[in-house]
């Protein structure tokens, strides 16, 4: 047995992808780390939890050999399976990434990299999800150094109930890094448009296409830190009652007619 | 055209369900209704958007003859379809439901219903989900009635940016029903066991399965009001920024060694 903490890995990307690995190297000299990771790559996935099919279970190796367990099912269920027992030892702590590709505001609303660290939350386990810039992809080692700052600290202190951290690195080389900043989520601007097609029949099918959002860089916010070449980290809750409304609410409800 | 507001109604169990009728019917004197919903059910599918795959869209009908518009991809992108073109008139209100089975706690990180409000509240529109005790089902005047009201609320005095309305129904008789309570989340408590089975070629494969979830009827909390035989309405926010715990946070990256 060893005495380093417990850390479970995971990501949206499939077990093979990079990004994991590169997580993984960065924990290994700090933490006894397992991966479990899907076996495929599940973009905009959301934070569910498959109930309607089975799951199988692989044991597949990383790139460095590292052993690893691998799913057909989402993010999330990868942490729920691991939970529910399919690795023997609870994790101290469950980190999700590297992702390729930002995700910042709303993002985190759709990101099954974020849904990953979500499922370890409602389980009572402190939980980080890492994100890349696209544009600087394969270029780790600012993560990997932020990623192994705030595990030891949340290991060291913890995390309140129903919170995760949202890290994200910027689009600037790691040597150039201007450090960390804690932030709040800022303001996506999606760029979403409708793709029309027919297919050989002549009946119409659509894609959701456009370019990737981008975002309003204001001060103070997880996209104006990318923006300006820092690793942005926000502290999440799971608990989404809007506790400023709710008084305003009540009050309106009251004044309403039956 | 019509002078009535336009609500687009969308939900989770698919465009057959008679809680989507329900609430269709429920809307008709007051609004212009568009209906676009899944072609099947979505449970726990969570916020995602289809951008891996073609998506389909057909009409339909419902049982009242009512058209509708359906497609294979997810409730979330039921309205993201409608709001990039597919339905030409911008809604004024989203809402969907009436959801079989309760959404409360965090089970609305998890839920399609609550998915498909969030779409429209980041394309900055105002939305309601609606989801009924799983007991109670078919028994829909009392959802019926609170979502008239509702809406009426939210067309006549808005919701702040990043806000939606999630409604639950208790599972007592319609007539029973106590009235409105404005909550908070509570705590729901998960069932989730691990059950192992095995192919003809002896292979493992696991199901998710378990008893549905209770929770901790703490008065104050949407749990609570449906324990208690009130209909829930929680106000929840997209800014999933813990703003309490971001100045901590930051004190203790400042207090650390880089």
């Amino acid at each position: 047995m060893s005495s380093l903490p417990h850390v479970l890995i995971t990501n949206d990307d499939g077990v093979q992808s990079p990004g994991l690995l590169a997580l993984k190297q960065a924990l290994e000299p700090m933490a006894q780390v397992t991966v479990f990771a899907p076996d495929h790559n599940w973009s905009a996935a959301g934070h569910s939890k498959t109930m309607h099919k089975p799951l199988r279970v692989h044991q597949v190796a990383l790139a460095d050999g590292t052993p690893a367990f691998t799913t057909n099912g989402a993010p999330s269920d990868c942490v729920g399976l691991a939970l529910l027992g399919i690795v023997p030892q609870r994790p101290h702590l469950v980190i999700s990434g590297i992702n390729r590709g930002s995700n910042l505001g709303h993002d985190v609303t759709y990101s099954g990299t974020v849904a990953a660290a979500m499922e370890a939350v409602v389980s009572g386990i402190p939980a980080i999800a890492v994100s890349l810039d696209e544009r600087r992809w394969g270029d780790f080692a600012a993560c990997q150094q932020a990623v192994v700052r705030l595990a030891r600290l949340v290991l060291d202190c913890g995390l309140p109930p129903n919170v995760l951290l949202n890290v994200n690195g910027p689009a600037v080389p790691s040597d150039q890094v201007r450090g960390l900043l804690v932030t709040r989520l800022g303001q996506r601007v999606y760029r979403d448009v409708l793709i029309e097609r027919h297919d050989p029949k002549g009946q119409p099918y659509y894609w959701i296409g456009g370019e990737p959002p981008t975002g309003v860089p204001e001060d103070g916010t997880d996209i104006g830190a990318v923006a300006n070449g820092y690793i942005s980290v926000t502290p999440l809750t799971m608990d989404l009652t809007d506790y400023a409304f709710l008084p305003r609410l009540r009050d309106r409800l009251l004044g309403d007619a039956p």
